[in-house]
């Protein structure tokens, strides 16, 4: 049996732990970070829990699989840019220092590419050879799946899903566009929408509303809920539609925290696809709910290094 | 050298050409068709071109190569939808019949597929690995190239791009669902935006009124013209804006014939493009217009078949 050490980087700590081939974790551990410390400073205990772990030398630990938020370089391993909550990381290679520190082989990706690898090789994904991947949460994350492969395109970025254009007549996006998909599936987008909503009929909307609030309103047949997810449904078909339109895949999967709520929102986005894509597009289409759900972070991270070790 | 018979299928005729491993048509011929006839009828000139070529066996014919409208499924060549205007080709194969006929080998494909297959060999392709295409004509087809390869997706339909919904609200369209690319900029869409512009400011336009001459205005700085054009640019850039941030690709080519004017486009579509892309995704990236233009069609399913008999 081979294992891999998975990472996934977040605002406040890394969670980490060891995966096996067939994408159990047989030791996990969250590392508390300061995200606003420096590089190094960050790097250090991180390095020293990946020593600890190869040192033992009862495992025969493979690679180190790491995820973050943002661009990373696949050929470097740099992080070029879009990691805004852990700043001191861009323009450094993860990858790079933990080879050099600690002779393990390492590989960084996007988290949600991770997710979507993590999907191909130990999840729903294992079904399917070509599929396209959303990660829903409080931002939009996408993963491509081709021929068994996932897809990263020229430098490592492909998937960049959750700011395709769906509207330039759009709301703004602080990426500086309008109209991202991000505005409006993405959790806070949901909640926002639906506080809208709920000012309109002159409801005052509580300040700590969250996405779990109103799936849970939509359950009790909360009109305004329900009105507000039919919104978020139809975006959600209207760029899984331009998806399929253009990859011809197996299968739409859902993922990221939101997608807990899994079953309500498949329905809403399944009556909504067909309008979305050619009829012969939609034949064989399944739309599916990540399996991963709580571990996608860490077996992600380290599926993506697996997947990777295939190709060397 | 090496030759490869390459046929684009239209509403009237068969434009067909032997094209060498470079991409040169040495021959080329205009098989007229009556599309309303039945597919034997249609399918017994084609046939007999090719013989006539294979029969006098002075050049090697290595295979067949075969571009129609619609989709065509990439196991069995059979074609399932989309090809309106010849309506006897659906539920046919096209190869399967050339080769059983002629015993070369045959390949059919969507012609933009082909189009796209043909700038990658023979054209502005060449230089890079990764690019998406548009081809611009009475509607709007789609090619993707990945790692050097035509990407055809899970049965042959993939780069459906013409159908991506950029706007939900916005015109209907005769696939059934509104706001796809293809009423944004297409010929027929151009020319009816200009003629609505026109009416508005009380200019009666001519009922025959094509994009050529709403080219030819916009370049006598015509400001109907010229307005009408920046939307065209802007939702070509929306389009190119989502397959870049999907693909991470290398380059954007416009083709089919409205590329014609492809100066004028270029410059409006990459005024628009940053407002659409990450600025990561956008790095590097080259608009292009395609270069192999009228010669598209015979070339592009000669390099179709070229593409495929690579991985044979």
């Amino acid at each position: 049996m081979e294992y891999v050490i998975g990472m996934d980087f977040g605002g406040t700590s890394v969670k980490a732990g060891i995966v096996d081939d067939e994408g159990r974790i047989i030791e996990r551990d969250t590392i508390p970070i300061d995200a606003l410390s420096s590089f190094d400073e960050i790097m250090t205990p991180v390095i020293q829990w990946i020593k600890n772990r190869v040192k033992k030398n009862e495992l025969e630990i493979r690679a180190v699989g790491i995820g973050t938020p943002g661009f990373t370089d696949k050929k470097r391993g740099i992080l070029i840019a879009g990691a805004e909550n852990i700043p001191s990381l861009k323009g450094h290679s993860i990858p790079g220092m933990i080879e050099k520190q600690t002779g393990v082989v390492a590989f960084a990706d996007n988290d949600a590419t991770c997710a979507a690898a993590g999907e191909l090789l130990f999840g729903i994904g294992k079904k399917y050879r070509n599929f396209v991947m959303i990660t829903l949460g409080t931002g939009i994350g996408g993963g491509i799946a081709i021929d068994g492969r996932i897809y990263r395109g020229r430098d490592g970025f492909a998937g960049e899903i959750g700011h395709m254009c769906l509207d330039p007549g759009g709301p703004h996006c602080n990426c500086g566009s309008r109209g991202c998909f991000e505005q409006y599936a993405s959790g806070p987008a949901m909640v926002r929408l639906y506080s809208e909503k709920l000012k309109k009929r002159g409801i005052k909307p509580s300040e700590k509303l969250t996405p779990k609030d109103l799936f849970d309103a939509a359950r009790r047949n909360d009109e305004v809920a329900m009105e507000t997810l039919d919104l978020v449904g139809l975006r959600i078909a209207q760029a899984f539609g331009t998806l399929l339109n253009i990859f011809n895949a197996g299968a739409c999967i859902m993922g990221g925290g939101i997608s807990k709520s899994g079953d309500l929102l498949k329905k809403i986005v399944s009556k909504h696809l067909p309008d979305f894509v050619w009829p012969e597009l939609l034949e064989n289409v399944s739309l599916e709910i990540a399996e991963l759900q709580n571990d996608a972070g860490i077996i992600g991270a380290a599926a993506q290094a697996y997947e990777r070790l295939l190709s060397k």
